[in-house]
């Protein structure tokens, strides 16, 4: 019995393939099983018919009407990714429309030439034992079903196949992007291009590429040299590489959208052009994290003419409608302190800062207006003075986001959305543009375009932002996708593993990297006890890392924090079972033999740890919490062999373990285990076994 | 005594840190223990003087004499890792040359502005307590050190540290070189560049691109367009590219030499211009692997003409002195067919097509003199008409070497560095371009520069590429750096283990691709007894891939068989294990765990593979293995059984075990066991019991 269990509860967080379990049959009351959905997002609607498609190597694919060399791009990498899986060579280049033809991708037409909020992103699937039949009005809506039909791929001692299967999918918002900050640590193209392909795999389609700040100045500009020259390092995009991303994006159906964030977050525009500040420099490239001071001059005629030139070099370069011109967290500090600016508010009877940065706003959507852009910047830049075509970008929350809404501007959201912050993605998979209390008119809400996952980059390099990315992004992608009655957590969570394997084919690092960078901490191969600590802590949540652990924008981010990831598996599992353990109450026997094989394994990794970290000085930041290790594999196992026993535990135990709990509780090395609440519940069933029970828990 | 012989020997195979052996010291008989040398390649010189330089967040560098961008770059380089490897956060840009400064490097010059065989590439460490001083004649030569220095870097409960040192290393050859084939399957700049990474951190310093094939044409040709346009499925470099990587390799001390390999190996340049070939076409990119008759037609001038505009573009693009004219395998079919060639022979009084090549060289060695190169090729090049300033690269061994040496030919070995045959390290260690055995004069080996290390990519995409070339190369790179009396197999694995670790930190992948390619085929996260059987089987050496299991150029490379590597660890382990149990007989205990713990696992693994390939056809080509998997592990055990017991086993057993190990000889899916002599030997063990003792081996 717990042999089987074990292994449903294997399925139920890992498994790949369409699988029947058990339990989901006895809810159904089918007599043939149901196969699970494993798509991600989740399509607006599906319909199951028993057939099978086989994928051998006779597998060919065909057009239908409309074709191009998108599309033809699109088809031929879906034919690589389904070789790769299968191991089948398939038949290069595309068959002719026959009945022979397994997949037949039906386009009515080519859609927007530059990828649009207003493009339809709809299709159809329907396959049979014959034959699959992708249906889509754009190109934009194929390569979406494409990535739909490769996530239906399916297999048994057969072979490959695709379910039968009928699909009717379209967005709910049109806008759902990913912010990446390649100002904070720059990113490589090769970094870009990746996470651009696993943001088609799971139907994202806006890059927001966050270009600029304090900490950095990344694309090359012609007319202002020394914006790149001087403020970055060496590390810019030149206009080929931005059209090179572009190009990429485009080939996916995904716009992007350049942000260059000012007034303020432009210290590093000003170690070029001090001129521009609003304090007299000289400046140099910011290496903190945090909120400064510098601001561009909004009181000086040159400034606008250098943003006039500065934007329409940069109108030109990027072609699509919006352009991000960031607004947000400016506190007008240097504003206060210029007389020259105080000077300037006092003769246009400009109020206070507020005021000041509107004024700024209003000159700037003229330029942006000019060069045929619309503007979007963060909530800050939302004043009655800005006409209803500007898209409001919230930081701040779905109120904020309803406000705008109210007021007929457009707006995108990001709270909730932070994944620089380390949260669940169950947090993130809760956080709703239109949540289901909004209170907003069907025509309001229309002005809800949808969101974006924000990577904040104080923390990620190439080496580390993928898992910072994926796979929660993917619980934002489906949010913003799928109906908002697509809820499950647990099943969000099932799927999440499914695609997080799939996006490895895609050249995503996000799992394999961690154990390179164990290696590489351990300097050594076996890097077992290591594994075990990291895969039971997390970084710090919200902004405490750089609190417990300052580094600059130059440290090396190659530490125990920057290998462990949100949503740690081992303590993931850990709590599954100890749940199930509990309601197994009174045997308390199911995943018993599991959890003291797992606590063991703490026990054993707390103690094996010391040398490694003897060996290993950039371990010894972990100290601390190879105590707390074995203490948690301590208390657990105690625990369990009361529950065993019946026996309970006396209150000197009982103190004890609750004050080792709450110091495992503390975070060191800005990591924090996970595992103390489940650990915690192990503890108190154990002490409540001494007091009387209220309820006999049916069997 | 178990448990601490087997810690050291897991210090043998992979231990990372500078430790000390006891065997060692026992053996020395010194007081204080003697570091191990942690080098690869060895140098030339080496002398530990017992000091410690500390390496902590106060380190610095700074230079004396001769700096320029290239070498500061390289320092930041330096820096960078360091930074990685200790998770210290140093400060940036260079210090100023004083008592305080932990490393200074001192160059005496720039060298040669392009990289050159004639380089000097010396250069010298000295550290103690208080400072270590890299001294090189050029920057070349400090790159090479800087190398070495990282290496170098040890740890303890302490902290990082350098030990105290005095090293004087200078290359036994000037010529060491990795080449990359890629036209048969094309490799992305991001591949070319961390391999250039890699090549520069085990001193090799040329990069020999070959960049055409009957399978693919990979250059961008402003002149002549139709040849990558349509002989290069779009994968091609620009000439940009190629400037982007000459230069990347150029601060690291890399030439670039391009091949373009004609007449033969060239169906590719013929689909674009068939008016070149030696049969009228039409011609197709080749997907097949092997050997193909077209060739161009050496008998028309038009040909040479195109060849002269073909080869000033090139030359103008590669800066390196050489160019490789490739030349070999060309069997003149096509000539033999056709008439116009025959008549130009009799014409000319040309005796056979091997004196056709040499005409067609002659001239082509013309057009490169008139571009300012020199030619190099492959073995059959060398003909009495061409000058003693080619180079002969042999793929054909070092008497043909010696050979053209002592006609007063250059040339560099091949023969024994064909790395895509998947032989064992110790394979290529064992190559030498001047073996012991050589009769060449001094002045004669002169002329032997070195060799080159061969990545044919017929089997090989960016995924799995680097797990072909590394870190195997590395013993090839110190077989052409170090002396000839470096040659201990054992201290070579042990260093190749700690430098394949090191060279993950450059992005490498040859280790974190393994797991991520199991996962795909598994289709699941959990790929235990996967990894298991990969761990001991290898792909099939030589030329038999092909012959057993047939793909073209466009077929994934994402099976079994690709996530498998050379030296398989875990049968490199267990036959060191079996070697060390078999060597304490009579007690048989050495090891004896462990070996059960391994062969369990084996069967254990071998049972657990069954379902896990019902789930996944692409694994159904492994099955036959994983009987044998179990039956090793079942053979295994029984063996040790008897040995424990001291009771020879039955004819019976004996026999049916035999006629199993011959069974699980027996490759499948391109795939063959490792361990089978080892089993076969516990096995033999386990019969000699029945038979009377020769020797009673000493305790």
């Amino acid at each position: 019995m717990t042999t089987k269990k074990y292994l449903v509860f294997l399925v139920v967080l890992t498994c790949v393939s369409i699988c029947v379990a058990s339990a989901s049959v006895a809810r159904a009351q089918q007599p043939t099983p149901t196969p699970k959905i494993n798509l991600m997002p989740m399509p607006a609607s599906l319909k199951f018919n028993g057939d099978r498609l086989a994928v051998n190597d006779s597998f060919k694919v065909a057009t239908r009407g409309h074709s191009d060399d998108r599309l033809k791009a699109a088809i031929a990498r879906f034919v690589k990714r389904l070789e790769g899986r299968t191991v089948l060579t398939l038949a290069p280049g595309l068959a002719t429309d026959d009945q022979m033809t397994q997949l037949i991708v039906h386009c009515d037409g080519a859609g927007k030439n530059v990828p649009s909020v207003s493009e339809n992103e709809s299709y159809r699937i329907d396959i049979t034992d014959r034959q699959a039949i992708l249906k889509a009005p754009t190109v934009v809506g194929a390569i979406r079903g494409l990535e739909t039909v490769l996530q239906l791929l399916n297999a048994d001692r057969n072979g490959y196949f695709f379910p039968g299967v009928v699909i009717e999918d379209q967005p709910r918002f049109p806008w759902r992007g990913l912010l990446i900050d390649v100002a904070r640590h720059f990113q490589t193209m090769e970094t870009l291009k990746r996470n651009l392909d696993a943001m088609a795999a799971v139907k994202l389609n806006v890059l927001h590429w966050h270009l600029t700040e304090d900490q950095g100045f990344r694309v090359e500009v012609k007319k202002y040299p020394k914006l790149h020259q001087l403020g970055s390092d060496g590390n810019y995009y030149t206009h080929e590489q931005i059209k090179e991303i572009i190009a990429y994006a485009r080939d996916r159906g995904i716009r992007v959208v350049p942000e260059f964030d000012i007034p303020g977050h432009s210290t590093s525009w000003l170690v070029g052009y001090p001129e521009l500040g609003s304090a007299p420099g000289p400046y140099t490239i910011e290496r903190r994290p945090g909120i400064f001071e510098p601001a561009l001059d909004p009181s000086r005629e040159e400034v606008y003419k250098f943003l006039e030139g500065f934007l329409s070099e940069m109108a030109a370069l990027f072609p699509d409608e919006y352009l991000h011109i960031g607004g947000d967290e400016n506190e007008g500090k240097q504003w206060d302190r210029n007389p020259a600016i105080q000077a300037f508010m006092k003769e246009k009877g400009i109020k206070d800062n507020h005021g000041l940065q509107a004024y700024f706003n209003t000159r700037l959507l003229k330029i942006l207006q000019k060069n045929g852009k619309k503007m979007i910047g963060w909530d800050e830049i939302l004043q009655p003075e800005l006409p209803k075509d500007i898209v409001i970008h919230s930081w701040r929350g779905t109120a904020a986001l309803a406000e705008a809404a109210r007021k007929g501007y457009d707006g995108i959201l990001s709270n909730g959305y932070y994944i620089d912050l380390i949260q669940p993605a169950s947090h993130h998979y809760a956080s709703d543009p239109l949540p289901v209390d909004s209170t907003l008119t069907p025509a309001e809400a229309k002005h809800v375009l949808g969101g974006e996952a924000t990577m904040w980059a104080e923390w990620v390099t190439p080496e580390t932002i993928d898992s910072r990315i994926w796979p929660r992004t993917a619980a934002i992608a489906e949010r913003l996708w799928s109906q908002r009655t697509v809820s499950d957590v647990d099943d969000m969570y099932r799927r999440l593993a499914i695609l997080s394997l799939q996006l490895e084919e895609l050249g995503l690092m996000h799992k394999r990297n961690q154990d390179m960078m164990l290696r590489r901490l351990a300097r050594h191969e076996d890097i077992g006890p290591l594994k075990t600590l990291v895969s039971l802590v997390e970084p710090v949540k919200e902004y405490r890392r750089y609190q417990m652990r300052p580094q600059t924008m130059l440290s090396p981010l190659t530490g125990v924090v920057d290998a462990a990831t949100p949503d740690a598996d081992g303590a993931r599992r850990f709590a599954w079972m100890v749940k199930e353990f509990l309601d197994d109450a009174p045997r308390y026997q199911l995943y018993r033999a599991e959890l003291v094989q797992m606590l063991s394994e703490w026990q054993e990794s707390g103690a094996a740890l010391g040398p490694m970290i003897d060996r290993s000085p950039a371990l010894k930041e972990i100290k601390p919490l190879t105590k707390g290790l074995s203490e948690l594999g301590d208390i657990g196992l105690e625990a369990i062999s009361y529950l065993k026993l019946g026996q309970p535990p006396t209150r000197e135990w009982r103190e004890a373990s609750t004050s080792k709990l709450d110091e495992a509780a503390k975070p060191y090395a800005a990591l924090e285990f996970m595992v103390v609440p489940a650990v915690k519940q192990l503890m108190l069933a154990a002490v409540e076994l001494g007091q009387p029970r209220r309820t006999t828990p049916s069997m």
